[in-house]
């Protein structure tokens, strides 16, 4: 029940780069407004902006004894997701573990727990996403899994799915779909380039998006 | 049922700034410790302080069409105040939005709901006070109301009063209020000056409010 | 039933000192993983790392006349912990407080409700550890206690605890461990170097630890 | 500020019992999904439906006092209104003050905030919607106003309004428009005997409702 | 995007029956402690032990038109499944659209989300699992999917997963693990009648489960 | 530090009787409206009204290994009270403990977490206040305390302290201060009998309590 799964399938390195580029918002319509995580994940400081395959932990309330098992799972550019089996705030990762897994590459945490030390995880550039801040510490008695698929803060995410995070939270690209996402994520772009000049100039979008026959037909009264 | 009401009746500007400059603590002491919205509703980044007339919104939940609508409606110095008709922390408003809300004279806005791209929103000076930050998006499917009464995170808002918004929160002046509350908070900021000095002489609010006795009387005992 | 305890006894300053050096993760290691405030109360800016000798206060909900009665206990040091008697968010505390309790040597506080002015408090270099940020104010109408055993944020404090707060949120140490607490968080930070410094190299926390051997006995299956 | 406003106007009793009748789901429909309060006040026992106009209270958290002042102004059919300043969650009313409300002939209360005694209440025959149980009791020493405009649960509420409550929580009907909404609301009911009926017998919901054709516009695929 | 699978494969109608005569707690542990849904999730009435095939909705926040979509698919025995793809506390479900479920075999709903009608659902025997009651209605603008992987409550369910609730909550099992679940199950059943004997007889966990030698090694002392 | 204390003080089976039948909000208010447990701590069924001994737990997240232990300790009349480290809201008793625990003469569980079997454990009228319902099981790897002070729902407890708990919640009395708050209490259900007749007969609170002049004289306004 409880297993490590080592060999995982990552997306292309450059289309996650592309998702980076793109961030969160942009990638999550790209993809039909589905996979943000729930909006209490936060990030420890702000400007942080990264994308990177998801190796996935499931852990006990208040054990992180996987974590450690997970960063030898780490390749350069990956990111450590975290979900515990049942709601728990508890740190389970403070400066040790991020000096460990920056060591490896890891560009990152996603938890649906708590993290602490993050005065120092702002200072090594190390960032965290995260349901809670807190230095209430954990043991390492009971085993759980890596790289086994989860459900972290409300999305399913599995080992090698494209995570990625940034000032807005966390969306997860199915690792299969990363590339077109990333496509359409690009695409997105360019047509909001354009948008933002005609709105920025005082056009309104009831023009730009010639909404008001639309309007009207719904029965919106003007009065 | 869905409206927008299209003239509405605004405080003066001169006592909508003089409301800005007072901030959000002294305003609502001010008017008898009334108008303040729910603690939840937070500010995207610090050191905004912000007034103006308030450009309501009714909107379904994860729905943010009327968003467009309102944006019409705006004159220089509104802040657009959007509140979903039952709960919802999806991102309604982003980068492009707030372009458009920008050039039309808007300072901000106040939602009982998310906001996505802040990243973008704090490069652009563009405030926001939300209870959440997401980028869930959302349609364009169903019609609201605009510049209708509602009640957002708590307070009870009409179009036309104004909105004062800063570190410490939000509250909402009556617009047939403001002027007196103007000259009220204009007052006790005054007084808190000289109390300010003699609090950082030393002096105890215990002596300077001249509390001993009535303490006394209440049964306080010193052991 | 309503009381100001006059003469509480302190830890030495200079232990209080150690602590606040240590910060919060490591103290609350030393003492066995235990004192965390709930991970709720956080900093109003970030980058403050103190420790004090805690002034406590229980106050009713919407009720802050018990700090101006603690602000007169304050000694050079000293932070003051206020927990309501029942669940509120109200902004007990402003600039004024401020000004007074960091006139009489007041390091901080602590509330299990709501703070104001967090502009100015923010400014002053005054720091505060809370539930809430909030504009609502309060009135001075009930008595209460002051340095009285409190619960706050699910913590038990009694005055004269030693209370250590940074980024990572709160932590109370008992005044008669405090010197003990503070001698083993010192060997923590020393072991501490050592293994950052390999975790750094990229040794894996698995051998450092030598966890190997025992995760495999629980039935760690790698696949 | 402090007011007590003696006269208000009631809607006919007839129509009020209407609404009873109809039920809080039926009356939120008719008058175009509006006017629930927030889901979190829950019925302290199962089984009441009950309609009445809206004696309302605004009274400061922790503190019953207006609780007395409200109940010299109802008349047979009201039902009381408790909104705190702030949030709140002590029980301020208990069985004493539901024996002196019943004698007055007071339908039940609805509160954001708590009730206690709930066993007493409930062999009274007292029905309470209420945010939470709690025998944390209140103090008489801050007053605050009756008959005025407040916000309860998210909804804005004025004296006279009239309130329906059943088991699927509270809803409020502006006076002026219960009339209007009880014929619709009768209508509703009506329509909906005979939709059960055919739903029961096996008709799908997606041919009695036509839906089939507008959901392939839409784009609804099977597979 | 918007689909409805139609032809979904179910678990054995025996094994659904065995797995709801367990109950979710002893089905929970056969399974090796996983599956359940979020504490939050409560039966609107106490009493029902309910299992059967998952019938799976993703619905917009406050739209319910694929109810009535999904209603089509319903097979005897199922259980409807609904999650919100963002939070939404609205009432999805209600009298009319359980006398349709229940014509066509239905055997209860789960839903991250509300339900109203609450007393009528009761009357009819129609058992629902929700996080909310709200009498808030929905609309029908924005289609979803039925019969897609969803995660609810954050569990994540696949359409013919068995469903298992009652007064404890709510279980997913994995359609191919369900025959030896219930196997597994059916030994735990047995193996605690034995021990309930024991323990009513005043027999210790501590000798029961031979604990007192584990204890004293991790350091336990009796003082 | 992980201990058990074997030889607890408590308070006299007669007192422990008078508190019970004077119920939680009548004590809470004769020992000057302190001790209660936080108002999510919710009756698993209703109608139960107890009071017993504490045996204290502290226990980890998600471990239910010390009830066993705990349940050693128990005596005739004790009530068990388990707080969790950091918070969680596992299953952590179901009905074999429940067994266990009656067979002991336990009279109760409260708990600042999940429980589990309820269905059983109201059959076998074992009552328990808790956090939560969750079938969500516990792991029994690491060791924590009983017979320790700790903090449960937000209310310090310590071993041999009466818990008073019914339908209004839970409030804790200290051991030295049972008899003389079971004497208040008393004569707090004396006054309040003659009360009730008079508020029942229709006269109002404020002539009774004598309130008019004194809300005048705060500056209440009659319009």
């Amino acid at each position: 029940m409880a297993v490590v799964v080592q060999n995982v399938e990552r997306a292309d390195q450059a289309v996650i780069d592309r998702l980076a580029a793109a961030g969160v918002a942009t990638v999550h319509e790209a993809q039909g407004r589905k996979g943000c995580l729930a909006s209490y994940i936060r990030p420890i400081y702000s400007g942080a902006q990264v994308a990177g395959s998801a190796v996935t932990i499931s852990a006990p309330p208040g054990d992180n004894w996987m974590v450690h098992v997970a960063i030898e799972q780490i390749r350069e550019g990956d990111i450590l997701v975290l979900a515990p089996t049942s709601p728990c705030d508890n740190g389970y990762f403070g400066d040790l573990l991020a000096t460990s897994a920056q060591a490896r590459g890891c560009r990152g945490l996603v938890i649906d727990a708590g993290v602490r030390d993050v005065r120092d995880l702002t200072a090594m550039g190390f960032p965290v996403w995260s349901k809670a801040i807190s230095a209430q510490g954990t043991v390492k008695e009971t085993i759980g899994s890596v790289n086994v698929p989860i459900v972290c803060a409300g999305a399913a995410i599995e080992a090698g799915d494209v995570i990625v995070a940034d000032d807005d939270g966390v969306v997860v690209v199915k690792r299969a779909e990363a590339e077109a996402i990333a496509a359409t994520a690009q695409k997105r772009l360019e047509a909001e380039e354009e948008k933002r000049k005609q709105l920025a100039d005082g056009k309104l979008g009831l023009d730009l998006y010639a909404m008001r026959e639309r309007l009207a037909e719904k029965g919106l009264k003007y009065v």
